[in-house]
């Protein structure tokens, strides 16, 4: 994917793998620090204890236990690559949310120092049309249903599908885009070397064929709870836009839509059943105006493509043959049965219609074929 | 329920029968012409067909085929009774909609020239606090599940649910309402004296019992398609918000909506699967912003009452004992497990956390109960 001229120098990507490893993500300061000095004055100042009290306090622990080389050989061996900003693969487009929202204020959303990728695909080209689908683990066959075929059809028109390869809404995403033959992106909470959930293994493998597996945890971090909010910012940022399948009334996948809105991201949600709890998540965000409501994935592309790109989705409305008469004229068809026939002065009392209008529309009607003159009068055509 | 004294001259009563049976509603001039005239002078004049050409468009072909006092007998002798805007029931307040919308050009919102009502409730005090709602004949057993349970919490508040009586959405919420022992009115679109739709004339019986079966149209009316329009616009002025609970691509609930709408009432609609076609039309409505998504009749009662008078409806959230943590903590109480101990140099190594915060947060943690220091170290309280 990358030519080789255009790769980053070796010190700046063992600079990257050693702070990558050193800061528990989100590391707000060492990140602006690193845009400030570059990964390789950072990285020595790490080690040597020479930096701010407020980007020693994401350091500290682990400073001098870290080993970049390590990290990187390690990495290799699990057949795990890392992806720095100075790649030319670096999905420069989708995170500079992060910056500009860490502008805004809003807390815990830094970039990451280095992204940790399983599968060959250049990200950048894999997140420059992307809609990430998520929802809850425990999902009903409903959800499960409604998010592949969600994900088949937007990955059918070549968007990729960015997930969280948990069981569920996420896995059920992933799959529909495969099923399409479209590459799909799972951002992990874990090293992105271990195949979690375990029972996801042949799942990971599939999407890393012809995708990626990516995580900003380096190889050999382990999932842990908190892990999981941190790594939902990625996905967050990868989506042009979200879509909740499923989401309980506290659940992972409304922290993910949060997320996505503060990082100015279109929030969507799919409706369900009222009576399901595993809808609740999802109708309280469309009530509350914090997502769109969508049923498919014409409306998502609607949603998601800037202004004018995709045709706005009106629901096909059943034609009738009646539907160009006006209002005069359907009150005649309506009181004119198909046996029995009437004359014009009786359809004017039943209809309330002045006769003359009734003598002017009767012709226009039959003209249209829908009413006919017998000889016991107006009567409906038989059709 | 009227006191004898506030009732109407007979000549009033009698002058509404004949004009409300000589044109077909809704007659936005001939209302016009009465609200100027009165009644009675009005009935002359049509009578002998001295009146403005709009007028005489609506009187015209029935103004010498109608007798007021057959039409008023022929009521009674059905067991409806005439209720005219100078009765002290007349729900002035309801539809005090029309004329404002019929000012701001809404075509086709005439307030209706009489009622005939089966039944011996008050309609004013009836449609005081009231919601409609209404939903497609063609309706799925969610549906129907979910309008009776919307109508039985509905008037389970005191509130009257107003509907059409129709199969489907119609039939399940009025027995809903009756289900809670709340009064329920329902608008038909034919004479008062009809049962109609045939199947539900024992449900006709139950409403008229205690609360009412209404319609502008005299006794002897029979249903037309048009006339189901027309009479929306009774049951959207009649509810304070109006639910639609499942509608189709096309149909009549949604064309109660839009009216709702446009006499400047509440619309509201209640998601379902979005592989079912009965709610199409429901999520075409809250995907553009034309009805608020509820879920619960609690959810109806917030978006009814004006502010203040309902508490909002918070999803209750789930708690959790560690609700209360701040990020540090959760991260510590993430990592440690209920079986192996940990140092506190082990703990700020996996959490990235610098060690005098981890040395400052366990304490914290074992006071609020969460961790406990055991002879290899820190680990989770087992509970």
């Amino acid at each position: 994917m990358n030519t080789q001229d255009a790769l980053p120098p070796d010190d700046v990507v063992l600079a990257r793998a050693y702070l990558a490893a050193v800061a528990e993500p989100p590391a707000p300061s060492l990140t602006t620090f690193v845009a400030r000095h570059g990964p390789v004055e950072t990285a020595e100042r790490v080690r040597a204890g020479e930096v701010p009290a407020e980007v020693a306090d994401e350091v500290e622990a682990r400073r001098g236990h870290v080993d970049g080389r390590r990290v990187l050989d390690s990495a290799t061996e699990s057949g795990v690559r890392i992806v720095c900003p100075e790649h030319p693969e670096w999905p420069h487009e989708r995170f500079s949310c992060f910056a500009e929202a860490t502008e805004m204020g809003v807390p815990a959303v830094a970039e990451p120092i280095a992204l940790w990728c399983r599968g060959s695909a250049s990200a950048a080209r894999l997140l420059d049309r992307s809609v990430a689908i998520v929802g809850a683990r425990a999902a009903s066959a409903y959800g499960e249903s409604v998010a592949a075929e969600l994900a088949h059809g937007t990955a059918s028109t070549g968007c990729t599908v960015v997930s969280g390869a948990a069981y569920g809404i996420d896995g059920a995403a992933h799959r529909g885009a495969l099923a399409a033959g479209g590459p799909t992106v799972a951002f992990l909470a874990c090293g992105a070397d271990f195949d979690y959930p375990a029972g996801h293994s042949r799942l990971l493998r599939s999407i890393s064929d012809s995708g990626l597996v990516i995580s900003e945890y380096v190889p050999g971090t382990r999932p842990r709870k908190h892990r999981f909010l941190v790594r939902n910012r990625l996905i967050a940022a990868s989506g042009r836009g979200t879509v909740v399948v499923e989401a309980g009334a506290r659940s992972g996948a409304s922290n993910t839509a949060a997320t996505a809105d503060a990082l100015g991201r279109s929030v969507m949600a799919v409706p369900g059943p009222v009576t399901s709890v595993s809808s609740v998540g999802c109708h309280t965000m469309i009530r509350s105006g914090n997502a769109v409501l969508v049923t498919n994935a014409d409306e998502v592309a609607e949603v998601i493509n800037p202004m004018g790109m995709a045709p706005p989705v009106d629901t096909p409305v059943p034609e009738r043959r009646t539907d160009g008469l006006d209002q005069c004229a359907r009150r005649l068809h309506d009181v004119l049965g198909t046996s029995d026939g009437h004359s014009a002065e009786q359809l004017a009392r039943d209809t309330g219609l002045p006769l003359r209008k009734v003598r002017a529309v009767l012709p226009a009607l039959e003209m249209a074929g829908l009413v006919e003159l017998r000889e016991q009068g107006w009567a409906r055509c038989r059709s």
